[in-house]
């Protein structure tokens, strides 16, 4: 507890910042059910709903009031974990204010239009009929970016990104990617080379429901997601939800092919044990939020990528499916391994495997930038689409927007600067796990034996307990011992498919 | 839409109005979550998250602006249904008005830990550990009907159930109630010597819950919940919630007795349909809400006791029993009337049937009234249950406080004037039934066939379109041509009964 007396306005702001918590806490259940829950005549009450308490949040985000507090609690004698709260509050306060609630709703209404439209136009191909609604978005984004600039003092493009990797640039992004483009197109092509001559058993399905339900409980029960604090049900689109006391976890079972729900539910309850594990006595504050996307991802991915797709983690993996599908050759470890590491370009990312993911990202950043930044403008982009897709893919996409540029919602809603943090969750993943191997060489063999303990424990103690307390390239080098090093990831790719 | 110009004040009032329903949608929504889905660890930051809302949904309730805009509205060119709803705000802001918010808090707290002592002390037979929570919460009790009383004018008593039957005094329920006490025991003892020369067929069991399961489902289509606009989940205490455009509903499953799940399924669909079928263009208002708590449980009584239990509807049952469960003796007609018509005085107010309930609740009526009035104190509890249990049910309670006065939630937390509420929808739809079949003689012969149109036609017409327009008994008499009386609900328990 703060001695109130010593700091008043910190004071003021730590209760501000809490009632912004509950709200959000709401807003988290109501977003939760309405994509998990919800019958579609629900959807106009709960839509004016939350746009309620939007527009409540938004109010508290920028009473006037926090201006003259941010200022005052700066000189105030504060702790170390306080000044990094202030440090979080402020960023937070910055944002919010940056832009006129003229534009946060022009912006919403856009998204939503370009949004609702989108899910037509995708299967109709029609890439002329989005660009009508996409425009408007474009030009909302680079005003939004011009915005946030400003207020920040970044660069329009990196002043989106830092929204979900706080003190990342296009610098650093430019640098890693450059370095990933030198080596990833070849090492697709000697990964496609050397799985042609594997013998691969597929499984047998059908796979029923209920059975790949009680898989996934089991699969959550072995990563100790804590059932106490949290739920796993059904959605279209797989997601973690909630808030951190009481994590909401979703997944999607298709009959034929058990492992989309398999690995989906592993990837997600990454997402989960940060938020499970998050400092109790930090939750409420800004402080006590996970760090960003990057690092989320690097948890969902430390998990699906790292552990549950590796050597070790198919000797736990083999015997549960065989319990709960009965047992079929394909489920033999060796085949398994080689099931969970099958990579080959596609054209859709989120089907893409952990080889070529990366290449989808490049793409999709090689276009967003120049976008934001409006040296390029969205009638150029199923041009530069399709090059880039035959450059890093080797695929040609002319002409087919609905497997192209029309796949993801992210633009469609104006959230540009998000791309990047799946890759860069992937690298952080690598990394942690390379330092996790100095510390515990002998990792794969405790895996193997069912012992996970070496890998929650460090996770736990390098990521979980930090939550915001350092800025990101603080924790990666107090986690990891260096700067976010693209080496790592590649060297796990070489290790695990060449 | 209201006409703004010539209407300022009434139109500030609906604003002010919808934005409260909205936050009213999310405080439902946290607490259907709660209820039904959330987990135990939870359950700290959800209390918070709610308190919160309530505390918002306070401050737009006392909002001081109210006043000055409810005297300017009366005096603008409204319409009928705008004069109703002026009526229904202007209870509200009454009720929300007349108590300051430490005697909110002090209520609230009392009546949190009482109701959290009592769990154990209930089991524990332990009267005089929960007395000394009790006396605090009568003691509030007894101060907010006094304020309540004086910001409405009614008599203290009158002015706590007025929270829930609007319009009802309890000079009217004691002449109601008056007139059940006449003729209720000797009703009930006639009852139990008819039954007690039947032969009655136990149903076999176990009862698979995913069977119980889509048997309810099955049900509830077959009374055209509408699953677009509302789910079926499970829950320790069943109960309605949600939105009118969502409404949630939950029941729950033992394997031995699958009558509890299956007209509790039935009870719950009939509070769900008045919830589905209130007219879309009011919702954001207090017009637009359900009329009372006796007429919505005269809805879910109407489904479960008059319909449900009924000679035609168990034509219905039948089949679905066997479809769900498999053939077995006691599921023909017959005898399923003989089992859903079944009664005895027992001690336990919710498991009593539809001849005995009335008598729990005389008897917690004439006790809860001189409490609040003060005529009696919480010592006197123990002696006056035991006599009353003697007197209208022939039982002897006396040194059992678990079974007896210990067994309800309602008063630990301080709800006094809600018990009448079960018994007025009891007669509210004994007298709807009445007029349903003056107006659709034939009416057993049309649900004994499957058709239950008559039934949902006259409710939708006649209570569930009319949401608040009219005061209670206004409602009553356009329903029924007349006011509430007591005679069809006698005249209904003789018929089935005898």
């Amino acid at each position: 507890m703060p001695n109130s007396d010593a700091k008043p306005a910190y004071t003021e702001l730590t209760r501000h910042y809490l009632r912004l918590h509950r709200y959000q806490h709401l807003a988290a259940l109501a977003w939760w059910d309405r994509n998990a829950m919800m019958p579609p005549k629900g959807a106009t009450a709960r839509a004016a709903a939350e746009a309620e308490l939007q527009t409540l949040i938004h109010r508290q985000r920028t009473d006037p009031r926090l201006k003259e507090w941010i200022g005052a609690a700066a000189a105030e004698p504060l702790d170390e974990l306080e000044r990094a709260n202030l440090r979080e509050i402020r960023r937070d306060w910055r944002d919010a204010n940056a832009l006129p609630e003229s534009l946060v709703e022009a912006k919403t209404l856009a998204g939503a239009r370009c949004e609702h439209e989108w899910r037509r136009q995708r299967p109709a191909n029609d890439w002329n009929g989005f660009l009508e609604n996409f425009r408007e978005v474009v030009r909302l984004a680079r005003e939004e970016a011009r915005l946030l600039a400003e207020a920040s003092g970044l660069a329009p493009y990196d002043a989106l990104m830092d929204r979900y990797e706080p003190g990342m640039t296009s610098a650093d992004t430019d640098r890693l990617f450059a370095d990933l483009k030198t080596w990833l197109p070849g090492l697709i092509a000697k990964v496609q080379a050397k799985q042609a001559g594997e013998t691969l058993i597929r499984p047998a399905g059908p796979f029923p429901r209920a059975a790949q339900r009680a898989l996934s409980l089991a699969i959550l029960e072995r990563l100790d997601f804590d059932f106490e604090a949290g739920r796993l049900d059904e959605s279209t689109h797989p997601f973690s939800g909630g808030v951190p006391e009481d994590v909401r976890l979703t997944t999607r079972y298709r009959e034929d092919d058990f492992l989309q729900s398999l690995m989906g539910s592993i990837h997600e309850t990454g997402h989960a044990r940060y938020e499970q594990n998050l400092p109790r006595e930090w939750l409420g504050q800004p402080l006590g939020l996970a760090r960003s996307y990057g690092i989320h991802e690097s948890q969902s991915l430390s998990f699906e990528m790292q552990l549950a797709r590796g050597e070790g983690f198919v000797q736990i993996l083999s015997p549960l499916l065989a319990e709960h599908f009965g047992a079929q050759p394909a489920f033999a470890p060796d085949n398994l391994e080689r099931l969970l590491t099958r990579a080959a370009p596609g054209l859709i990312r989120v089907a893409a495997d952990e080889v070529t993911y990366p290449a989808h990202i490049i793409l999709r950043y090689e276009i967003e930038r120049p976008l934001v930044e409006g040296s390029i403008e969205p009638d150029d982009i199923p041009t530069l689409w399709a090059e880039k897709t035959e450059h890093l893919l080797g695929l040609d996409v002319r002409g087919n927007y609905g497997d192209g540029c029309l796949q993801d919602v992210h633009w469609t809603e104006g959230a540009f600067g998000y791309f990047p943090s799946y890759t860069l969750g992937a690298m952080y993943a690598a990394q942690w796990f390379a330092a996790l191997r100095r510390r515990t060489p002998e990792l794969d063999g405790r895996i193997a034996a069912g012992d996970l303990a070496p890998v929650f424990d460090w996770l736990r103690e390098n990521i979980w307990s930090q939550a915001s307390r350092w800025e990101t390239p603080e924790l990666v080098r107090r986690a990891s011992g260096e700067d976010l090093n693209p080496r790592h990831f590649r060297e796990h790719l070489e290790r695990r498919y060449l």
